[in-house]
This record gives structure tokens, C-alpha cells and sequence, in this order.
């Protein structure tokens, strides 16, 4: 992979590829050129079956801003703004699309649609020091599109809060509403991080990506439905060479070595 | 607006209407009059883009007892009972309808309907010796309606536990599982809320109104309809004359000036 | 009722059924004996309008251990596991269309299908030294029809995180989370449950079973449709005799008596 200026790719031998975002002067707005950055690294990501895991990180005092505003006022065109929130939701549902987990290392503020970029990934650790907002409304815009990964992953009445008020919550109530999975003191956060990322990497490949594929198909569908995709998926699963092996390692009792 | 004697509107410079149920000898239970009352107020508030926010309140001890049990021992009827539920129900969905946000200001115990209430709102502020139940149960009456909002409000095992046992939450469980924004003192009530109010009605009236609607339309959409959703409704909002301001503000670092 | 090795049935004089788990040597794994006994406990109760509650127990350190990963090894066949994958689920539901309310007894570890357990019944008290885990991932099997009642009980995140990490949370982050209702010192367990089951018998029956379908009924609906169907089953249940005795005794400000 390449580097851009606006978003640096790292990837370790374990298949984890690192986006950050690089454009800590405009507080890592997701103007055209981010957008544009984060669609082709999704998309090539998808392609590569060597990928195990992404994190999503930034630098700077704010993990993303959201949209660019300036870029906004200098277009007041309807077709323009239908055209930018197109793009950007084809981003976040190419996060949840993409074939493997997506973390977000949350760093700093995330406001408005960079809210919902933590609210979309699969998985967040947050720094004590993040903070969260769906803070379009402070400028008239209601965080709409921030909306939909919010409702999905938080209380109504706590969503609707943030929505409607554009206020801040702090990393801990973030944890306790739901929206982040860890926090961690900032000289922490890459532990807590690669606790995670730990933890999943040393997973079989195939099962990871089966399964999160599966939580989002399924939730969808009313529970009778959602039984049945998931009893073929787990039929499927089993069926795998590593799932074989570790079904056998179990009765062997001894630890299951992947292929 | 005119006063009634059970329900007592009040409107401030800023367009927040105060309903305050004022029945406190029945502890506000919601008789034919009490419901009749409220579904009135929110059609008027419905018709009248002067409102910018509704907060409901209520007199004594209790917010809100639910359905006039006295009554309803004094008509066996089925017929009576569907048309009691569905009137019932049409201004729970009058709330979700209507255009402005509406905070249950909960200064004492929210049972049954009244719990209802609470749920139904968009969000709420509870006094620290507020309590919840779902109290239909103690006598043979399972809280059926009750549960609509409950469910979408809390976790399931909480929620079912309220409806199978009857027994009451306190305002701290309530703030915890998501019934309730805010907790306070009895004597900090009317600060907290006028937090809320005022971080609301300082943001434009029409990205809140679409925003509200929008919430609630997008949440019951899979989630690729509604990113599609929301993404018109935020090109629809940019092109409001607020959110240019907003936006114009944001690039020349000023405060927006609302017209 | 009868005893089986697998499944010992016990029920006390107020219609409560204890169906205890009783395979401590296979941690309670669900093999097909023990499915077998599940799914015909459950149906019998299910025609037995005697039977208030079941409480679902376990003996031994696990509360269950999900499949039985042995005998999974021994049959490396598609077909097999889509049969058993399929027997399983239908347990599952057969537990949320079970006319009466089903506790969790949790006092061990509940991982995989055993978590799944506990996130399927209606309602769980887990022991301070309970354990949850959706393990399978750690065989490079994931959790797929686990994951069915799991996102429906708990935040998505913190859903995923279990899910694509395997790791255990304690009894106090399945609370915090909603995946159970109460938790309890291992010697105050039974006093917990106690509490919830004397809450959930001393109502009246019919309310209640008509309460728990009700419930999942209306949460797979759009709001308006729940309401529907919630106020037809209000209107029926007031037009059973104990809620009309119940309606009663609250006018006359005595206890109801229920026949």
C-alpha cells in the first residue's frame, strides 16, 4: 500500500493495517480528498485477503471534525451537498461492509460525522481525554446521517440528547452509553488498543470475517429469520479447515494451531 | 392558549409551551378528560410554528398514575376498553409526531401509562425521588401498551423484568438503563431542565424539527434506507438560510446570527 | 414429571419448574441427549396450563458450555451440523414462545450456546462469580446463532467485542451491559431468584402470558403496529376476570383477590 499525504497507511506482519489520518490543521475534516482516501483504502482492503484487521486513527487534537464546513459554505448548491453526503455515507457503509473488523483508536474530539465514524467501526477504544459530539445542529445542520450508527448503538434518549443539544460526552459516558468499547488513560491507549487487536488477529481469518458479516445480516431480520442465516453460517463455519482443527484440538485437549 | 383546570399550559418569550397535568388528587391518571386534554394541546402545538419546544409536567406527588383504574371498573366493555387503549395510544403517538421536541419533567412516581409517558417523550429529567413502574400487573393488567416504548427505551431483560414484577425503578436505575437523560435534586429539577431547553431552542427551529422527525423515521429503517434518508434530509437542511448562516460562521469564525 | 439424568425437573406447589442442568462432568454441554431433554421439557410445559415459571439451573462449575465441541470432531458432515445447529435453535426459541417467563439460574461459567442461554431467557440472575463468554471464535468457530439474542440484549459494540474476542465478562459487566438482571453473592443467589419468581407468581396468569408474547411480538414492529396490537391485548386482558377484579379492588381500595 501507498502512502497520501492526508491518510498514512501502515501494515504489520500480522495483516494490521493502520489508517490515520494525517490533516491535524483541518482537524482531520472529511473533505473530498479524505473521503476520497478513505473509500479507496476501504476498497482496497476489501480486495486483499491478507488483511486480518484495521485501525482507524488520526493525528492531532481531533480524531475527525466531521465535514469540512468551510468547503460547504463555499458551495450552496443542493445537488453538490446530496453528492457529498452520498459519498460520505458510502464511506461509513463500507466500514461495516468491509470483510474484516474495523477498530477506531480515538485519540481526541470526535464531532458530527467524525462521531459517526467511531459510531460506525465495529469496535472503538477511546482516550480518557476523547471526547464525542454530534455537534452539527451548534451550526444548524442536524447531525442526520450521524444518526443512523447512533441510534444503533446507543440509548435513544442518550442519541437524541446529543442530537438535538450538539454537547459534548466525555469518553467515560461514552463507555457507559455504549458507544466506545475501552478507555484508557492517553499513555495507555495503545495497549488497550492492541489488547484488542491481539485478541482478534489470533483468530482464525474466516471465522472472524463469516462472523461479522453474520452480526450485521442478522440484527436486521426478525429473530426467526436471523436463527435460521445463522444456523447455515455456523454450518458453513464448521465446515472449515480451522474449525476442524480447533474441534479436534478441544477433544485432543491441546491448543489449536491454525493453518 | 387558554388553561383547563386538569392540564395547565403555559408558554415562555422563547416558545416553550409547559403542559402541566394538574390533577394531583388522582395523581394525573389519564381519564377521558386528562387524555382528551393532551391530545388537544399537541394538535394545537402541532399546528403552531411559533412552538419550539414542550415540556411536560405535572403537579404532586405523582406525574403520572396511568389509566383511571375506578373507571374502568365501572365499564366492563371491551368495546370501551379497545377505544380507552387506542385514544390512549394516539397521544402517545402524537408525542413522537409531533414536530418539536417534548421533555417529561418527572417530579415524582411515573406509573403504568405514566411510565408510558416518560418513555414516549423524546427525553426526560427526573428529580432523584422519582420512581418508575410499570405497574399494571399488581393489579391483573399487563402494561401491553407501556411496553412499546419501554423496549425501544431499555435492554430487554430490564425492561420485561418492569413488566413482569410491577415493582418500581429508582430515578438512578432509570438514568442508568436509559429511561431518563438527567437526574437531579428536587430543588436542582428546574435548573437541570432549563439546561436542556435552553442548549435546544438556541439551535434553529428547522433543523430540529426535521431533525426530530428524522430520528424516528430512519430508526425503523434497515440500515442501508437509512443513510439514504438521511443523507436527503441533510442536503435538504443545508439548503435552509440557517444552516448557510451556520456554515458561512463556521468559515469566518463568528458566531452564527439565527434569523 | 419425570427425572432424566441429563435434565433433572423439580416443581414446587406455586407451578414453579426448576429444569436443572446435570452434567457437570461435560459442563452441561449441549450434546443432543441434553437438547433432546430441553426441547422435551419445554414442550411439556408448554401444554401445561399448571405451570407459572421455569427457572432454567445448573449444577457443577459451568452453568453450560454450549455444544459439545467432542462430538462435533467426530463428525466432520455439513449436514450434521446444519441438523444440530437447527435442533438448537429451535430450543432457543422454543424458550421465547414458551407461554410462561424463564430465569436464568446462573451460577458458572456460560459460554458459547450457554451464553446464548442466559441472553434467550426472559429474565437472569447470575452469581458474583458467573462468568459469559461467547467462546466459540477461540475454536475458529463463531458464535453466529449465539449472537442472535446476544445483540438483542446488549450495546452492539460491546456484542461484537464478546463476539469476535471470545473473552469472558464478569456478572457485573452482564449487568451493566443488560445481558442479566441481577446479580448476587453465590450464597445469596436462590434469595435473589427467589425474589424475582415470588414477584412474577403472586400475578395473575393470564396477564402474564399474555404479557411475555406480547412483548416479542411488538418488538419486531414499527411503533404503530406495536401500539395496534399492545391496545387489542390490553382490551382482552381487561376483559379477564382477575383484571376486572384487580380494577375492582384498586376502586375499593382493598387487595384484589385473584381466583
Amino acid at each position: 500500500m501507498t502512502d497520501s499525504n492526508l491518510l498514512v497507511h501502515s501494515r504489520d506482519a500480522r495483516g494490521v493495517v493502520t489508517l490515520c489520518m494525517n490533516d491535524a490543521a483541518r482537524f482531520n475534516a472529511l473533505g473530498d480528498e479524505m473521503l476520497a482516501a478513505l473509500r479507496a483504502a476501504l476498497a482496497a482492503i476489501a480486495q486483499d485477503p491478507s488483511v486480518r484487521l484495521v485501525v482507524l486513527a488520526a493525528q492531532g487534537r481531533a480524531f475527525c471534525a466531521g465535514h469540512n464546513l468551510k468547503d460547504m459554505a463555499a458551495h450552496p448548491d443542493r445537488a453538490w451537498y446530496q453528492d457529498l453526503f452520498n459519498r460520505c455515507s458510502q464511506v461509513m457503509m463500507a466500514i461495516q461492509k468491509l470483510p474484516v473488523p474495523v477498530i477506531a483508536r480515538v485519540q481526541g474530539m470526535a464531532t458530527a460525522a467524525g462521531c459517526q465514524l467511531v459510531a460506525q467501526c465495529d469496535l472503538a477504544v477511546a482516550s480518557s481525554e476523547a471526547s464525542f459530539a454530534t455537534s452539527g445542529i451548534q451550526y444548524g445542520l442536524f447531525c442526520a446521517t450521524p444518526s443512523v450508527p447512533l441510534v444503533r448503538n446507543m440509548p435513544i434518549k442518550q442519541a437524541m440528547e446529543m442530537l438535538l443539544t450538539g454537547e459534548f460526552i466525555s469518553a467515560e459516558q461514552a463507555l457507559a452509553q455504549g458507544l466506545v468499547n475501552r478507555v484508557a488513560a492517553p499513555e495507555q491507549l495503545d495497549a488497550e488498543l492492541e489488547k484488542l487487536v491481539a485478541a482478534i488477529v489470533s483468530k482464525p481469518a474466516a471465522a472472524v470475517r463469516m462472523g461479522k458479516a453474520l452480526v450485521y445480516q442478522q440484527r436486521e431480520l426478525g429473530i426467526e429469520a436471523a436463527y435460521q442465516v445463522a444456523s447455515q453460517c455456523m454450518a458453513s463455519n464448521m465446515m472449515d479447515s480451522n474449525a476442524q482443527e480447533g474441534a479436534q484440538a478441544f477433544a485432543q485437549k491441546r491448543k489449536p494451531v491454525w493453518s
